[in-house]
């Protein structure tokens, strides 16, 4: 709802000028233009370059010194090298994938636990206060319009207040098009049962979030992974090759900011990748839950928006961003799967809370959630930064990150060697739950990494956590090298396996450990 | 919760007169025992007397007349008859029970339909008052514990809660037990699917709740249908047969007030039923909706209390007589299968809401809860009385009908050749929603029947409504004459099938048509 509107001109302008700060275009340490400067040049008005410049204080990206104006605050990567994809064979031992998510989702609700692992806001930053107001003026008169069956599709308020702000994913979306689902759990299980039968092939990321495979191996579906490149996204030339191979039946991807990658898919490569899904006549599932944490530009495009045949079914829930006490997610299905959709939710599950459905309703229509939306975007992005900034400073050398580009997640390489499932236990031990590589992927790729939630601010607690899981992996560095020793006749030809990999080219949003 | 606590001693009291009104040993316009007599008789005091015929008279069975006491209030079915089971051949129309289940899930929320169809509870009869002030008092500390996600299993001080209130269903059920999910249909489709693969026989009453075909289709599930008798429920005997010849792989039954025959299966054939299932390892869910809304004599045992191999899954919820408004249901899967179902959940659905999980807990240990459902069953019990006068009423002769054991569902057989089909479309043109029998039988049969809700108060609209109906199935009766006439060489053999039907003696519980 941003973009387009004059109020928020400064967060455009802010956004150009954290482009620039990525790129050094403006160095750490340095000034970036005076105000007064980009007022002549740019014909913006003084108050909102200021305004954009405190937006981006608040982000850590510069800082006020006293009597000198604004510095750019350093945040240095030592080197720069790509997030290769795949990176070490397969782990022999069997791991069950279901009691990590299980050890992952009770960490969430254990308080003895650093909450790092599961994809969390702080509750210190969930507008609680302006929930409890919505609950305190429910009259009794609206109690009896709450006190009886929602339809299946959902109330008929919320899914406007939905379709207003998803009008990124095109022109025509109403109210009519959505339908509300218990979180978005449940939005990608009525998709994936609308488009294919069990026993059949789905294509999904690689890596992807660890609860899809769950939900893939209980639905009884097979699986064919398509790698995803750290900057562009899902590699198209890939799910070419395997479309020609298998016979895929649909797809299920998350183009905007990638669970665990966090990478932003470009609108030409959406476009050629729905095109391609399109020509094959096969349905594609999007997983839509991050959108709404981009940096400041809008709502990055829907493959919707390139969709010609309606085969592209939109899922999302605002558990993730606003509160995962409501259950509320949605699907926009498109003609062509609506009433099979409808049919499926009205069988299995009738309708969703409609005590959660009108709370949701009345804060989006409010205005209350969009000022909380735009507050919780500046929030995360610095906490995203900060806990980089802390990896950086307390991981051992050989780990690597690049800065998302949306949502708050992680996704760090360690140091060839490093075990992440030993470093998982490890930090389990030390009351610190992470979520570890190997379970992003269903053929246990990814043994070598980590993802780290940056939904809460990086207080002295969390840097504490991050300063033990930095020595956990040094620990492990340790043991890795010893064990080398021991088998010397192996052939040290990982390393070329890395570079193998996806060049990015010298993209300056790199993160390294730089302990030595 | 009733049971065996001197407080209720007078329901209990008002249970075995109620009972010797129904069996006809005190007849209409006669007087009950005096107070005194009964004081004397069975060393009651006096107060509990009253409040016995107090709430007899609340119920509408009994009625005080000035200067005279008690007397009995007429209620006379004119003929003794059972309600058999199959009454006549499948419709040859395909009908979409899909979209009459939409139909009637729709009028639900439609002001101007008469909401005789969906088994719902008058919104004038819930608590709106109590959960309107609970979620007032909620406070910005409770709402930050509230605004995270619930662990799959669910709250364990709702799951306390509901362990109080289950007791019996077997002494060791604890908060350990019990699995939150999304409503009952949610408990039911994670018990299927937790017991059968897709393509496998599943055996299923006949006739059941229309939403259960759905739901069968839905999973991809074959069904064996098993007969119920009017009377004692589920036909044990027929199971057998039918296990002999088909490979069945689970059980979905209602044993307590069944939908919509409201039937209570009595304990012995409870047993057997399991012992048979027990011997041949066959998985059993039990879906226990309407046992709270038992007559009186306290919670009729689950199935759970004969099994003796973790074969049965009992699956719950208070939607249907608390708010369907909150999506709350539970599961009981029992220690064979907690694991599997506890996997799937986490897999397909996450959590359930963590807002109405609290709301419903706070509600249930307020002891709220349990005076609401005292009264309540009070209500519904002469709910269901009154709505079977008016049928009686203003129904044509040949119309019968039992009164149900517990639940708030009428079953009502309508006179031979009347297509209920018919009758729910031209209902519904009226502005009145009923279920039509057909889409309660996987094989299409009770063509002649229909099933009223009786969750509202009989009052004169709903009156006129009812008599709207008896008008329509007169038209339909006096139609399918003409056509009988026209067809004069059709051999008339169809009264014979009825009567072929089980045998139930001369249960005084019945009530017929009376308009000739």
């Amino acid at each position: 709802m941003d973009n387009g509107n004059d109020r928020f001109k400064y967060l455009k302008l802010a956004g150009k000028i954290r482009e620039k700060i990525d790129r050094k275009t403006y160095l750490a340490g340095e000034r970036p233009p005076a105000i007064q400067e980009l007022h002549e040049q740019l014909n913006i008005s003084i108050s909102t370059i200021y305004r954009a410049y405190v937006e981006l204080e608040k982000e850590g990206l510069i800082e006020a010194r006293p009597k000198s104006g604004y510095y750019v605050r350093p945040f240095e990567p030592n080197k720069l090298h790509s997030v290769p994809c795949h990176i070490s064979p397969p782990d022999p031992d069997k791991i069950d994938s279901v009691s990590v998510a299980r050890s992952v989702l009770e960490s969430i609700s254990s308080p003895k636990l650093l909450p790092l692992g599961a994809a969390v806001i702080s509750p210190d930053i969930l507008p609680h206060r302006q929930l409890a107001r919505i609950l305190k003026e429910i009259s009794v008169q609206e109690m009896r319009s709450i006190n009886r069956y929602a339809t299946a599709e959902g109330a008929p308020g919320l899914r406007r207040q939905i379709a207003l702000r998803t009008l990124g994913i095109s022109e025509g979306i109403s109210a009519d098009d959505i339908l509300i689902t218990n979180g978005c759990m449940e939005a990608l299980t009525l998709a994936l049962k609308t488009v294919v039968q069990k026993g059949d092939i789905v294509a999904i990321e690689n890596p992807t979030f660890c609860r899809l495979h769950n939900l893939m191996e209980q639905l009884g579906f097979e699986i064919a992974e398509v790698p995803v490149d750290p900057k562009n996204g899902l590699v198209v030339k890939e799910l070419e090759k395997i479309l020609h191979t298998r016979k895929v039946k649909a797809c299920l991807f998350t183009p905007n900011f990638h669970n665990p990658l966090g990478t932003l898919m470009p609108d030409e490569r959406k476009e050629r990748l729905v095109t391609l899904l399109n020509r094959h006549e096969i349905p594609v599932i999007e997983d839509d839950v991050f959108s709404d944490l981009h940096n400041g530009k809008g709502r990055p495009n829907s493959l919707k928006v390139y969709d010609r045949k309606e085969l592209v079914l939109t899922c999302s829930s605002y558990s993730k961003i606003l509160t995962p006490g409501l259950r509320i997610g949605w699907i926009i299905p498109g003609n062509r799967f609506k009433e099979k959709v409808w049919k499926l939710k009205t069988s299995v599950s009738i309708s969703t809370s409609a005590l959660d459905q009108y709370v949701l309703s009345r804060f989006m229509s409010s205005g209350m959630f969009d000022r909380y939306l735009r507050s919780l975007r500046t929030t995360i992005r610095k906490q995203v930064r900060d806990t980089a900034l802390a990896v950086e400073k307390h991981f051992p050398k050989g780990t690597r990150l690049i800065l998302p580009q949306g949502g708050m997640l992680l996704w760090i390489q360690l140091p060839h060697g490093v075990n992440s499932l030993e470093v998982y236990k490890r930090a389990l031990e030390q009351t610190i739950s992470i979520v570890p590589g190997i379970v992003c992927s269903a053929s246990r790729d990814f043994t070598n990494f980590i993802r780290i939630n940056c939904g809460y601010p990086v207080t002295e607690l969390i840097r504490k956590g991050i300063a033990t899981l930095g020595r956990i992996v040094d620990e492990l560095c340790m043991e890795s090298h010893s064990k080398h020793l021991l088998v010397s006749g192996a052939k040290n030809n990982t390393q070329a396996h890395v570079e193998s990999s996806f060049s990015l080219g010298c993209t300056p949003l790199l993160v390294e450990g730089s302990r030595s």
